[in-house]
């Protein structure tokens, strides 16, 4: 397939597309990324993520103006026939090409690079649910800031595959924080527990969306840390992100949660869920 | 200046030189890098810089033979004219471009990318020192691999700019680890101290040397951690690094370190390095 991605204002066959090596995206990891769901054409939460990203522009000491996004991403879909599927919009902003040096350059232009990619049905995932396995979090302590510098992210997810399993729950200090590329929600007597919202966990656009569910359903939303030990011990356990959707965990390592099969909040969530998408 | 770098196999002009946006170094940081300083055409401690390239690769997971660098790097310094001069070679191992997923992907071929510089005479600061700021360290749990994932260590840095400052000393639990770019040494009644390594400290080369002329000088070298508070009552500072060599600090903050000069420990170390180099 002829595939279409987008950088720096141009359209251009994926295998066209070329940036410098010298880079600071490719050097430092010195920028930020957002990924867009689009349900037949429409994009879910884009303000969300715009606002995230424009957070994390900020945090990062990178000016760029995110207005006109929207309708680029628009025209990137369509060029790849992608208006009319269950489709995703990678894009990442990075401060652009310069010398080496540590600190942040002036005068230096960003790069913008943008991808889109058709998402495979999770149809069977969403219904079975996944096994995890978990390790230390070794992830810096700016969690929050949806930065490309995702190296330790890909080593512990690279760990799950290793073991079989689909996603890494990450532990700090005892405490569960969440997973390499999704939020950790768990249940225990009709409640959704997680971690609350601080450097230490990326504000994820997905569990914001479930804490409404919850909200407007009567369903206690406790944003509270819970420990490695209470992960064995909770009725239902999920993962939820904008790749991961809802996604239920019926196995953490070699033990089993609740009842092995997704749970009645994590399938009401679900349906819930893919009422607003 | 018609600068030749190289990139996978070929030397070109660095303005020629390109990569795809889809190398997991741009999109998850996903390699590690080392800058060997050349002294009148000879690499100091390659053998060191080597050994530890070889220890990141491999807690990163990346197969790469090591061995041709060195002919390499001597050629890049020749087509830059730099045989005969103070420069540094920097090169940086990612795993490659493919399809973005988070684990490691399989045939998949690793990206190599070196250049040169030229490095100035820094010996009116290795004369004078330089002042520092401290912040926490808000680095990941493996500062061990010498990874490219350093937008902590660009923002940090950048914080000591913005303060005028020429390092940032780093506070992780109220201990100093090392700086965004060096280890950081204190001397306090004629003995040294530096954080011991693990995983909250990169191996210095430096410190390594420093370590080696500590040994052969009946210096004691006291691989201890300490407070920041500490910092305020050593008779010495200094950073060590492949860029910093032996710097001293002479101010943290708004304190003064010592005598405000470069103390006499830092100078028998400074002119004992000079001679190895």
């Amino acid at each position: 397939m002829n595939e279409i991605v987008y950088l720096n204002g141009e359209y251009l066959p994926r295998e066209k597309a070329r940036i410098s090596p010298d880079d600071r995206g490719f050097i430092f990891a010195d920028g930020v990324y957002e990924v867009v769901k689009y349900y037949n054409g429409k994009p879910f939460r884009f303000d969300d993520h715009i606002f995230r990203l424009n957070n994390s522009l900020s945090a990062v000491g990178l000016k760029f103006d995110t207005s006109w996004l929207a309708f680029a991403f628009d025209i990137l879909l369509r060029k790849n026939n992608l208006q009319n599927k269950q489709a995703g919009v990678y894009w990442q902003i990075t401060r652009g090409a310069g010398k080496r040096v540590h600190h942040f350059p002036e005068n230096i232009k960003p790069t913008i690079y943008a991808f889109t990619f058709e998402l495979p049905s999770m149809f069977e995932k969403l219904e079975k649910g996944i096994k995890v396995i978990t390790h230390e979090d070794i992830r810096w302590l700016r969690c929050d800031i949806k930065s490309v510098s995702l190296l330790p992210n890909t080593m512990l997810y690279n760990k799950a595959v290793e073991n079989g399993a689909g996603e890494c729950i990450l532990i700090r200090g005892g405490m569960v924080t969440e997973a390499t590329h999704s939020s950790v929600l768990a249940v225990k007597n009709g409640k959704v527990y997680t971690h609350p919202l601080n450097n230490l966990v990326l504000p994820g656009i997905t569990r914001k969306v479930v804490k409404e569910i919850c909200l407007s359903n009567n369903i206690d939303f406790i944003e509270n840390t819970f420990g490695e030990q209470e992960l064995y011990e909770m009725d239902e356990l999920m993962l939820a992100g904008t790749g991961s959707e809802i996604m239920p965990v019926i196995q953490v390592g070699e033990k089993i949660t609740g009842l092995g099969t997704p749970g009645p909040v994590t399938m009401f969530l679900q349906d819930k869920f893919y009422k607003l998408v």
